[in-house]
């Protein structure tokens, strides 16, 4: 697994260098930035990884926290600064149902497969749904809907408002989990990391996050620029783009970890990473981009597109649903599986 | 009981073929019909509750399975054929409504005026309320919304694939429940099996279960043919005839058992019933349909219309929350009834 | 708390009289007539306890749930009579929202400051999450959405009757809660009452009720008059008035005991009064208030706009999913909270 992120980065970064100079096609250098997203993820998520259990579970979360989404914050902030809100949005979406149905489908579906049944906390489960009910009902429902009668400036005002509110949750979220109420929380964390041992050292674990952050920024914005050549190309719209294609080079290192865990039988930690990862988009990502797009040139409401709301809607009552027991099997990851691939086929075919 | 299937059939069928010949009213065929096909669905069941009990749980499954909607199926089809894609789409809807609120409600009433309190599996109820979201919220949800945006030909690309996803899920579910997970389900249907004689032998149930399924067909093709004018002399719309009429002739047989079952306080039968007769419909028998109406001189896609969508969708939220603590009582059963009431009137009215 | 009260009222209404006769500014008289019905509906609620006391929990439960609402009820006749549908509608979805996520959200914060968890009965929750998704969902969808294609007297038939339905249920919950399955619902309500005193005996009790009940009829009536004013003097929309300012108004009294219960670890209490509220308007008060239009100059059909809908859907779902694990926290509070923050901030931008 480490070799091929080796691989990913070490060839893939210096071509994206080399094509940039050389200015080759569109589709060759969307092949070549994708992957080597896909392996820098790899390595901000090990980074990551080594300085949490270096510091303890407290500044580990907060760590897990801001850098988790990074990859996804920076595709996005050089998508905006292009001007491609459209696809902004709809790269949200699909990583909220990526992380939702396939990373999640897919971690019940291989666990389920080695073993008959596998459990997770329930109480972590409810907790979970409701903070889903607010972040993707409440938080997206309103301001679509509210928007359908007002002008473009008072949207804007309503998406910033919510912004602030939706992040100020969060961080209060964070202090509730760490602070306030740490112990309530399934220890499945924290148990194995005492007897873990950091892959990096600190010092080396935050010289690799900076550098391997550094050439993320850099190669989504060559990432970026092959968009509307691949769309043409391809027949794809910019909804499916952004929905499909951003959503799973910007998540794939989260993906890897999930399904890993989940055949390792620990799927308490891919429920962990699936639904943590799409709340930190929820509630973290996409009202940093609506604030952060106030000094673009083109600023973003938080609106999605009704087929965007409506998976996101749907998705999030099938997770509920189907994590209400605790418990988890193949044929839950199956559905969760078909759900997504249903959504796919629609997105495909607007 | 018996007695008035018998009835019901050995008076009705030769009415049926009489009036045929003689060319009688429709309003007094449409009766005639219906009854008819109350009357062979009592076979049809009776039949493959026999063949259940003889061949073991595992084909008993399967059986109960296929034939469980059959007379729902054949009615469809002649419907489809006579090209009343409006009157098909909405006795899906009615059999979904049906089974959900007016079947459950009217055992959860009876069975709870009879005894206090009555409990059904909890982990069944949970395993059902994943299904129900998937089957009834995603998947009819998503073409509803998606469809919007799209041209008619692509709208029905969009219903097959889903369709054909569909049928995949259901099997799987099968095969889920009766081969991997065997015995995780609730012993419920097991435990009397094993006491229980066929009410007849494997060769008569083979027999009576081709003859009737023959004679329903027959019967259907002539009860589709009463629609036009039933609705115009009772002021009836399409919408009204498939999601009340012809909603309840063709789940008459399950309504009967379910209530049966809950009053012999076995209301877990009930749900079983009930909800397993819902997925059925909207897992099997919609995308069959859908299938099916390719080769037809007019196409079905999976699009409902707006009222038959938020009905299906508000009755599996109502019945996944009234069910949540594995219990019932009359008062949940006169809930679910007046949601039905509350419905049919709108659909009345519409 | 009481001293408050009682100087609410005995400054507040008579000043409301002298401003009528002496014909005050509309801004002032809104003041002070909120005041004072805050304030009368404080002895309203003295008064209802005292009689529940003294007459048992049948009797009482009946009480409460008849003057529980007065003060809305009363206030919303005024609003009908002025022709203010709208504002009625608006108000009763203020209720609504006011209850489930600003009472409930309040609640749970100020308690769980104080107490780490706090715990409810689970059985309570789960039985009122059925009747929420029946009174929300199925009672106040169906028609918004059925009427889309109907025209306005037949939306009107369709409101009266699933406003009779609306009523007949909420008469059998109250036999159902009170006669058939009393043991079954947590005896939180009763422990304490046969220990504790009545405030006032049974004659002072009904004589304050009587007189509060009157004083609130003619201060609403002033109340009702300012509405113009204040919404041009202020920019206040009529949906703005209706759902935060009348609501919040209308329901002081409920609030703060719910507040007050919570912090004294009784969050059974507030959970009980908050909800039990809701069902209360929407099962009750609004099917009531539809059936008196039908004797007023502008009848009102039960039909509220997309956003007052959506914003209570979404908070139904939201209450549901985090009150599902029987405990509640600061955390939820907040949740709970931002969620009518952000509907707030919506109803005054729209």
């Amino acid at each position: 697994m480490n070799r091929i992120i080796a691989i990913l980065v070490f060839t893939g970064v210096p071509l994206v260098i080399l094509g940039t100079i050389l200015n080759w096609s569109d589709i060759f250098m969307f092949v070549i930035s994708s992957l080597s997203i896909i392996g820098l993820a790899g390595y901000i998520g090990r980074a990551t990884e080594s300085l949490a259990i270096v510091s303890g579970p407290r500044i580990g979360g907060l760590l897990n926290a801001t850098f988790g989404n990074a990859v996804e914050l920076l595709i996005s902030i050089f998508t905006l600064k292009a001007g491609m809100v459209g696809i902004v949005l709809a790269s949200l979406t699909g990583s909220v149902l990526g992380n939702l149905l396939l990373v999640l489908g897919l971690s019940f579906f291989a666990g389920g497969i080695k073993h008959k049944r596998q459990k997770f906390s329930l109480h972590d489960a409810q907790y979970n749904s409701g903070l889903l009910i607010f972040a993707i009902i409440v938080a997206f429902v309103i301001p679509e809907v509210f928007s359908m009668s007002m002008d473009t400036k008072t949207t804007l005002n309503l998406s910033i408002g919510i912004s602030v509110i939706l992040i100020a949750i969060y961080l209060a979220g964070l202090f509730f989990k760490l602070v306030t109420h740490r112990g309530v929380f399934s220890a499945s964390d924290d148990s194995g990391h005492e007897l873990e041992k950091p892959e990096w050292t600190k010092k080396k674990s935050i010289l690799i996050l900076f550098i391997a952050t550094m050439a993320v920024a850099f190669v989504s914005e060559r990432l970026v620029h092959t968009f509307e050549t691949i769309g043409e190309q391809f027949g794809w719209t910019e909804l499916f783009i952004g929905v499909i294609i951003v959503a799973i080079v910007g998540n794939a290192a989260e993906h890897v970890s999930a399904i890993t865990m989940a055949v390792k039988n620990r799927v308490d930690v891919s429920v962990e990473i699936a639904v943590g990862s799409t709340l930190q988009v929820a509630m973290f990502v996409a009202p940093v981009l609506v604030l952060i797009s106030l000094f673009m040139p083109v600023q973003m409401a938080l609106v999605f597109t009704i087929p965007e709301l409506v998976a996101m809607i749907t998705a999030t009552l099938l997770v509920i649903n189907l994590s209400n027991d605790g418990e988890s099997n193949w044929f839950e990851g199956l559905i969760l599986f078909s759900a997504y691939l249903i959504m796919g086929i629609g997105f495909y075919l607007l």
